[in-house]
C-alpha cells in the first residue's frame, strides 16, 4: 500500500509540474486532472495544453514577441485558452486556442458532429458529452512565409448503456502565398513520416481528404497546397488512435517553425504583398463559407466568436476580376490550387 | 393602320434611344425588347439598365472616375452587365450589377426562390423561370462617407396550366462607420416618402424586415443603420408593383449621393480608418455567412462569382477581440447597431 501511496503522489506531482510550463492553467481544475489521469479526456486535455506551450513559444521565439492569453469559460460547461499575437514582428496575426467542452447532446446533435452521422441513443434522449481539441491558424507578414492551419480534436459521447462513443479528427495544412517546392516537401514529408509510424495508408488517405475538404467550390481552387486531414478516427483502439494524434500534435513545430526562420528577412515587393493580401481575401471566403468548425461554432449559442474567428487575417483584400499574368510566379501558384499535386 | 404603325415606330425608336443612354446594351437583344416591350420582364430589364447608368453616373461625378463595364454571358441562358470602379478617388470600391437569367427551374428550387416556399407544379417537374435585377454596393474611402447596399429583383415563372406566378424583391440599406443622425433621418426619410405613395404600411413594415434580414447573429449586432427590405411583393396588382419598385430606385441617387457629397472631404484620422476596416470585416462576416443572394449565388453552378462578390469591400480587417473604448464615437455606433432605432 504504502508504495502504491508514493507512485500517485509522484504522478500527481507530474501534472502540476506539467501545468507550469501551460500557457495556463488547463480549463479542467488540476484536481480533477489528478482523480481522473487515466481517462483519455484527461490525457487529451494535457496533450493540446502542452502542444499548446510548444508551439506558442517556438513561435515567440522566432518572432520576438510575446502571446496575449486569454481564458474564457463557457457558461453550460468547460471553456478554453486562447493565445494570440497581432501585428508583431513576424506574424501578422497568429492564434493558438485550445477549448475543452462539455455537457448533455440531443441525438440530432450528436448525429451532426460526427462527419458518417452514426446514429446514437441518450437517455430520455440526451447524451452526456465531452469535445476538446487543439486550433491553431498563422498568418505572417511576409507573403514568402507560408500561412499555416492545424487542428486536433477528440469527442466522446456517452449513449444510453453508459457505453461510451468516441472519435478523434484533425490535421494541419499548409498555405503559402507563393509556391515553394522545396517547402511543399519539407512539410509534406514531415507529415508523412509521422503517418507512417502508424499505418501506411495514413499519408496517402489524408492527403486526399485534405485536398477534397479545403476546396474552394465557388473557386474551383483549393484553400493552400494541402497536408493531411481526417475525422471520425475511432480505430485500431483507442490507445493506437490517441498515439496516432501525440505523432501529429508532435509535428506542428517541425513541419512549420523551420519555413518561418528560412523565409522571415526575404525580400518583398509591393505587388507580392498584394497578391498574400488577395489571397488572404481566399482564406477568409473558405473559413467564413465553408469550414465545418466555423458554421458549427457560429451556429452554436454561447459559443466564443472571437476565438472562432481567430483564424481570419488580420488583413484581406478583394480586387474584382484580379487575374494574374501568364507564366508569373501568382499564376504558377493559381495553378497549383486548380489542380492538387502530390509532393513526396 | 396607319397611326398605329407610326406609334409603334415611334416607341421602338424610344427604346432604341432610351439604350443608348445604358452602361452597355441591355442583357436582351434590343429587338426582342421591342417584340415584347410591353411585358414586365422587358419593362422591368429596362428599368434596372437605366436606373443602372443613372446610379453609375452620379457616382462618377462625385468620384471623378469612370467605371469599368463588363458584360458576361450565362451559358444557361442570360447573362449581365457589371459596373465596378475601383480604388479611385473617392470610392474603394463601387459595383453596380444587373442580371437577367431564364431556362428552367425544378420544382423544388421554384420553392426556394420565393421565401415562403410557395409550392408550384411545371410541365414534367420544369417550370420556365426569367430572374433579373440590379444589386450595388458602394465602399467609399473617407469613413465618414456610408457604405450604401440596394438590389431590386423581378422573378416569373410559367406554370403547368401557362399561368405566370410573379413577384418583385428588393431594398436598401446604409452602413456608416460613424453614426451621424441627420444622414441616417435624410436616408430613411427618402425611403419612407416613396414608400408612402404607394401603402401606408411599407416604410413601417420594410424597415423592420430590413432590421431582421441584415442581422449578424453570431455578433448580435445589424450590419447597418437599416432601410427598407421586402420580398415576395406580388400585391396588389402587377402594375402598383411596379410602380412601387419604379419609386424605389428612383431614390437610390437622392438617398445616397447628397451624403458623399457631404462627407467626401470630412477630415478623419488613422484611428477613425482603422474602425472602418475593422467595421467592413463584419460587413464581410454577414455577406459570406448570411446573405440570401450570396449564398444562392455560390451554390449555382454556372454564376458569375466575380459580379456575386464585387459586393465584398477592397480591404478589410479583423482584430482580436476589439473592443471600442466607453463613450468614443465607436461605441455609440455599436450601440446603434445592437439596438436598432426608428430614425424618423
Amino acid at each position: 500500500m504504502a508504495s502504491r501511496v508514493i507512485q500517485v503522489a509522484e504522478q500527481d506531482d507530474d501534472i502540476l509540474e506539467k501545468c507550469k510550463g501551460f500557457m495556463s492553467l488547463p480549463v479542467t481544475d488540476v484536481q480533477v486532472l489528478q482523480e481522473k489521469k487515466g481517462e483519455m479526456c484527461t490525457r487529451m486535455e494535457l496533450l493540446i495544453m502542452e502542444t499548446q506551450a510548444e508551439f506558442c513559444r517556438a513561435l515567440e521565439k522566432v518572432d520576438g514577441g510575446k502571446f496575449k492569453t486569454d481564458r474564457w469559460q463557457r457558461k453550460e460547461g468547460g471553456g478554453g485558452i486562447s493565445c494570440v499575437i497581432q501585428d508583431s514582428n513576424v506574424f501578422e496575426k497568429a492564434g493558438v486556442s485550445v477549448s475543452v467542452v462539455f455537457g448533455h447532446l440531443t441525438e440530432e446533435a450528436a448525429k451532426q458532429m460526427k462527419s458518417r452521422g452514426k446514429v446514437l441513443k441518450g437517455k430520455d434522449g440526451k447524451l452526456p458529452f465531452c469535445a476538446m481539441g487543439i486550433s491553431s491558424v498563422i498568418h505572417p507578414k511576409n507573403p514568402h512565409v507560408p500561412t499555416v492551419h492545424f487542428n486536433y480534436r477528440y469527442f466522446e459521447i456517452e449513449e444510453e448503456d453508459g457505453s461510451k462513443q468516441w472519435w478523434f479528427g484533425g490535421g494541419t495544412d499548409l498555405t503559402p502565398t507563393y509556391l515553394n517546392e522545396e517547402d511543399a516537401f519539407l512539410f509534406h514529408n514531415t507529415l508523412k513520416e509521422a503517418c507512417d509510424k502508424h499505418h501506411p495508408q495514413y499519408y496517402p488517405d489524408f492527403k486526399k481528404w485534405c485536398d477534397r475538404y479545403f476546396y474552394v467550390r465557388h473557386r474551383g481552387e483549393t484553400r493552400g497546397i494541402g497536408g493531411i486531414f481526417f475525422d471520425d478516427l475511432d480505430s485500431p483502439s483507442q490507445e493506437e488512435a490517441f498515439g496516432f494524434i501525440r505523432s501529429c500534435t508532435s509535428t506542428v513545430v517541425p513541419c512549420y517553425v523551420p519555413l518561418v526562420y528560412k523565409h522571415r528577412d526575404d525580400a518583398f515587393t509591393a505587388e507580392e504583398k498584394r497578391w498574400q493580401q488577395l489571397r488572404r481575401g481566399r482564406y477568409v471566403e473558405f473559413n467564413l463559407v465553408y469550414d465545418r468548425g466555423v458554421k458549427f461554432g457560429l451556429a452554436t449559442p454561447g459559443s466564443r466568436i472571437e476565438s472562432i474567428l481567430m483564424s481570419l487575417p488580420l488583413t484581406a483584400k478583394w480586387e474584382y476580376t484580379h487575374e494574374p499574368e501568364e507564366g508569373s510566379r501568382e499564376a504558377e501558384m493559381l495553378e497549383v490550387l486548380r489542380t492538387p499535386r502530390e509532393w513526396l
